[in-house]
């Protein structure tokens, strides 16, 4: 059945919300032409209360209860923008059911009801679009699931949080300890009052699942993305890895895809100077996707703030109204999606990359020779050692200690853990060893 | 009408043909999944011959007569690879005409007839895609028409030509001259024999064109391109941009898109050494696209090469397969393209940007003094000064004079040349202005 007219009600009238409604009616006529129908913001719905309405033609009704939006029969697309669980599941599912099309920002629900949302649109024959969730304005979502459409996508990483990026920014430029940088990103607006989400890697392993699980065809689980953040941080390794390594330091969230396994985790990487990542600014987002025909193909934005998330929640509606308007939309599901897909997860042990070690030691003749003992014991092959010059400005700044850093070639996690964990007990060292992941195999 | 089984035909089986083929049996259960539909190559062609079959499944009818696929009913999607011109322009408007939907991977042919190619597929009903044209394997013309539909698109600029990017790199990095570069870059398979396409700017140009049409929904034509190839560009002055500003040497395409008005240019272009572009390495193309709301996007990956060219067309013929077995294909053009809408080109010599420009003059006083006057009678105003001395190694490399590089300020290109041409005729001045634009306006 076509449709001249398409009716939206949008549901959260927080920041994105009202970004939205402003887009719905600044380029209207553009994103018209665009969608082929008329596009109508037919309801406006608000738990907190009316919000300032948008100027312009549209008048929407307003409720504070999403229900009367997703139970009215004019609705033809509805926009979900309150985040979190609940009541955001019980909504979309009940959208889903009646038949309404749904775009959403939410990748903490997407991450973690991926095949219950998955198969709830595939059955209802609605689609359910999420441009929003991961990346802020960069089409990536969209990228993946169908300009790399002819591809086996092998891998994805990515710098997938703006807050954490801001924080390493000033950590690394600014030469500030991760407090002060947390707080400097709070005053600037970059950081939360609760930054736990950002700093401890949750918000990127949301958006790394939802990723993953788009590129795959499976279902990647949350609880399956290994995660460390960046709060227990030093400034001294930041600062050591750009001066020393011509390193950077970024949260990167990685995924790797095989045919039966995958690994996924998010955590701090030191990667190149040279790599296209490191001088990814403040608030943006840089995400590389390795497809097998495409090879290295890389997106990059704003992955926060009103006008770059608003773009993209609007880019979904428009196309929901075009196949709304055509007669046309969940006919063939947005996201393919197949439950008995099952691949398994590597354990975080058994994954390969270079490692970064930092050993603060007395100084004393033979501690290296008692540190790369243990190293060798685990059979992981150094690649470099740089010993700090306690007279050096670096070396001053390790307090109680030497500082050692060994760069390793590629070896598992758990044997450099195990070899870490040995260090530690030695006399000689005198602080828990500092342990970053590389990645220069771009 | 919908369809079960969606048949291809592949005209042109050239290095990127047989690569769709390829792609079109290894990863078929991926692609026929995501199309929701069967999908069949029907036919291969090539006028040169028959090419080494795909292995596979799959035995496709071949011809060297193009008009076999065109006019073969059973036919749903043409890829047109074969390029240039004619005949591909008579085979899409045939393709077109007879509602089959065209997948191309052909720059020229869309930058020069931009205009008929869209009303043709408007007046047919049938689809014209073209993610191959622009930055081979980057979905970089679904994500301007697509994922940020809900924008107005202000600027776009890019590195779109792999074999200047390439030349340019080794000129940076290795220090070889203009012809030193471009022999390694032939040896290496990056350049053509005969090089003018690349090296002259027209391939960028072509694709600037391209990507300006898709962004303003106007056609900007190929004659409202200026353009400045990399041919005449002197790796002293590429050397100095790098030791001494810190600033990397890029052939740049760039539109500009106002409400009336437009300008476009191709030309080498200075930017910072922190700019994403500034490591973008061989024969990789990057493009930047500044959206109202989502600001800056950035897209980055192969911009040639067998798969990634492949990737983008076979991309292509899965969402036309999947409309076409939906039997939507078609009802709303691709592209929103209106030939009443009419954009003005900003005369070149209005243009405002920041300038570089180098002087090689006589060691003698005043001289400096005689050069500034004549910027300061054009109102350019300088930005820094720099004197070599002829004693150091950079000094030195400039024969017959004393270089002096002067940046401007925000000018006019009309005035700076006016000052340039004034200053050339100096008795002074020994060799003619070397003059370089700068983007760091980012």
């Amino acid at each position: 059945m076509k449709k001249d007219v398409v009716n939206i009600g949008l549901v959260g009238c927080g920041t994105v919300g009202l970004g939205v409604a402003k887009l719905l009616q600044t380029n209207l006529p553009v994103l018209e032409s665009k969608a082929g129908a008329k596009m109508r913001l037919l309801w406006t719905c608000d738990k907190y209360g009316k919000p300032v309405p948008p100027r312009g033609v549209q008048k929407p009704r307003f409720t504070r209860d999403w229900r009367d939006v997703v139970n009215d029969p004019h609705v033809d697309i509805v926009v979900e923008l309150i985040g979190g669980y609940e009541p955001a599941r019980t909504l979309v599912l009940a959208a889903l059911k009646s038949r309404k099309h749904v775009a959403t920002a939410n990748k903490a629900l997407l991450a973690k009801y991926w095949g219950e949302m998955s198969v709830a649109a595939q059955q209802s024959g609605a689609l359910l679009y999420f441009e929003a969730a991961v990346g802020g304005g960069i089409p990536v979502i969209q990228g993946i699931n169908e300009g790399l459409a002819a591809n086996r996508i092998e891998k994805i990483y990515g710098i997938l949080n703006g807050t954490t990026n801001y924080i390493l920014g000033r950590m690394t430029e600014d030469g500030m300890d991760f407090a002060a940088a947390l707080k400097g990103a709070q005053e600037a607006g970059f950081a939360e009052a609760d930054p736990t989400f950002d700093i401890e890697g949750i918000d990127a392993a949301h958006k790394l699942a939802v990723l993953a699980s788009l590129a795959s065809g499976a279902w990647i689980r949350l609880e399956d993305v290994t995660r460390e953040g960046i709060s227990s941080l030093d400034v001294w390794d930041v600062h050591f890895a750009r001066e020393r390594l011509g390193m950077v330091t970024k949260l990167l969230g990685i995924v790797e895809l095989g045919k039966d396994r995958f690994s996924a985790r998010v955590h701090p990487t030191l990667i190149p100077g040279t790599h296209p990542f490191a001088n990814v600014p403040r608030e943006y987002n840089a995400i590389f996707v390795h497809g097998d025909a495409a090879g290295d193909v890389m997106f990059y934005g704003k992955g926060a703030g009103q006008m770059a998330a608003s773009s993209a929640v609007v880019s979904d509606v428009i196309y929901l109204a075009r196949q709304v308007a055509n007669g046309t939309a969940g006919q063939i599901p947005y996201v393919t999606y197949n439950p008995a897909v099952q691949l398994k997860p590597i354990p975080f042990d058994q994954l390969q990359c270079r490692h970064y070690l930092r050993f603060t030691t007395v100084d004393r003749p033979g501690v290296l020779a008692q540190i790369t003992r243990f190293l060798a014991r685990q059979k992981v092959s150094i690649s470099s050692v740089h010993q700090e010059d306690t007279e050096s400005a670096l070396g001053a700044a390790v307090r109680g200690g030497v500082p050692i850093v060994v760069l390793t070639h590629k070896a598992p996690e758990g044997r450099v853990r195990e070899a870490a964990r040995n260090i530690d007990r030695l006399a000689v060292v005198r602080r828990k060893t500092v342990h970053l992941r590389i990645e220069d195999s771009f």
